[in-house]
């Protein structure tokens, strides 16, 4: 049985088509997120991007924000510890029996809510690809997220607001003075450096300054502020979990993200495998589709 | 001797005029920050704003980031340890023996440099005015300094920025959508719930996200998100004192941010006194002008 798998973001709307085997047929991948998208319209988009599936495809399963209050229509939040079975059971039908949306996850630590849409797919495709049960994720991106599976199930998670952050010091705050208007690519020893640097500081309010006074003193190049300043913020996203960091985690998201994120982990002596973010978000709508 | 008394910063320009007991007899504050002056208005803006005074006062000191590259004239900075003796040896002549510049000070942290200008000056006058010689002082802000100071010179120092990222948060992240525009009142009650969310966090990365989640829960409501995210980002900058926290400290500026730290110092146990943040400049200048 084919399946129209979706994962549509804030930003993006992506697709694949899938054989009965898991398998990828085809994949689109259209500036459409749901921010684009007026109220009222997700019918018509999904129509025109993904319609001519749905003659081979029985069933089209639908991941990511498209499930929030500002999406196609609300998919509650499903609570942790939840894994295939609760999230398959809680599936929000748009046309029954047709195209469904996967709800997001929400638990609670020490009093505090933490939500994920989307992320929650890609963990249980990439604990199916790597036939893993018990193991700790990161999903890096805008809002990281990292995961702990148990016995194949989410058991709880936490957000990092890490790339938001990332973006308005690099482009909004006294320290983007010292940088270029462009992104050049990533400068290694730079990145290196200012990850040790949040290594060994006491949190990223003071070491962010470093950034500005290494530029002041000419001890950090332009071309390299934007790669130390990523480093910091990665290290600090690193430094901040302490000693729930596991020995080995896996790292699921696109190759330029993924990279960095195996390169801190390596620095700081941990275990990784990555897995592919649309390749994890696919088998994760796919295994779903075949457990309700 | 009268003294005239100018701290000319990034966004604002302020003066008083000192009696010879360092008494004040007049003081000015005008929209007129080092960003609104263009290359060379320097000494015209200083003229039109302080001109009279120069009449009665035979000498002007300047602190502030009037010595900054981007300022009237570039004051290099002293290195800590520093106090009234290397400070005022170290003035910079815009007009020799009428109008001197207080340089800025560099400390070393592990072979990181950090920097500031004008704090050394309030800091010179709040240990003076409250007659210390060994303490800890804080000087919030956009970019907040945690200074040390040790038989009466400032020995090192740290600077956070804790009010320049609450603004990048509060305006421009996904945190603002559950925000109104306009800035309410202090919510007391909001501000020690995120000092306490915090203190016990593992960093501001993963606390702020809580501002997003509890307004999704209904459990933070507009109104009181700003002041929740301030007493984060406060929090968050105590936190990561740890150990470096002495048990008493000296905060230094305007009411209503003195404000904010005095409730965070007394939520975490530590005791404190505050110095009015323009009469801790002024009597810096003052006790400068009589050290040269």
């Amino acid at each position: 049985m084919a399946l129209a798998a979706v994962d549509w973001g804030t930003s993006s709307l992506r697709g694949a088509l899938l054989g009965d085997d898991g398998s990828v047929r085809e994949e689109r991948s259209l500036p459409r997120g749901i921010l684009g998208v007026e109220p009222g319209g997700f019918p018509a988009v999904f129509a025109s991007s993904f319609g001519d599936w749905m003659d081979a495809a029985p069933l089209a399963l639908v991941c990511g924000m498209a499930g929030s209050r500002q999406g196609w229509m609300e998919a509650p939040y499903c609570s942790c510890p939840a894994g295939l079975q609760e999230i398959a059971g809680s599936l929000a039908w748009v046309q029954p029996g047709r195209i469904a949306i996967v709800p997001g996850l929400a638990c609670d630590r020490d009093g505090t809510p933490d939500v994920m849409r989307g992320e929650e797919t890609q963990v249980l495709g990439a604990l199916d690809l790597l036939g893993l049960q018990d193991t700790q994720l990161v999903l890096p991106g805008t809002h990281s997220k990292w995961v702990r599976a148990v016995a194949g199930r989410i058991d709880g998670f936490a957000t990092f607001m890490t790339g938001e952050v990332y973006g308005l010091l690099r482009r909004h705050s006294i320290l983007a003075r010292s940088m270029p208007e462009h992104e050049p690519p990533l400068d290694e020893e730079a990145f290196m450096r200012g990850l040790w640097h949040a290594r060994q500081s006491a949190g990223l309010l003071q070491s962010a300054f470093s950034a500005r006074t290494l530029s002041l003193f000419d001890r950090l190049a332009g071309e390299a502020a934007p790669s130390y300043l990523s480093g910091l913020v990665i290290g600090e996203e690193l430094r901040a979990q302490g000693t729930t960091l596991a020995p080995g985690v896996v790292v699921v998201g696109d190759a330029l993200l993924t990279r960095r994120y195996t390169m801190a982990l390596k620095a700081w002596g941990v275990r990784h495998v990555r897995c592919v973010g649309s390749e994890a978000a696919w088998r994760g709508l796919w295994t779903l589709a075949r457990t309700r």
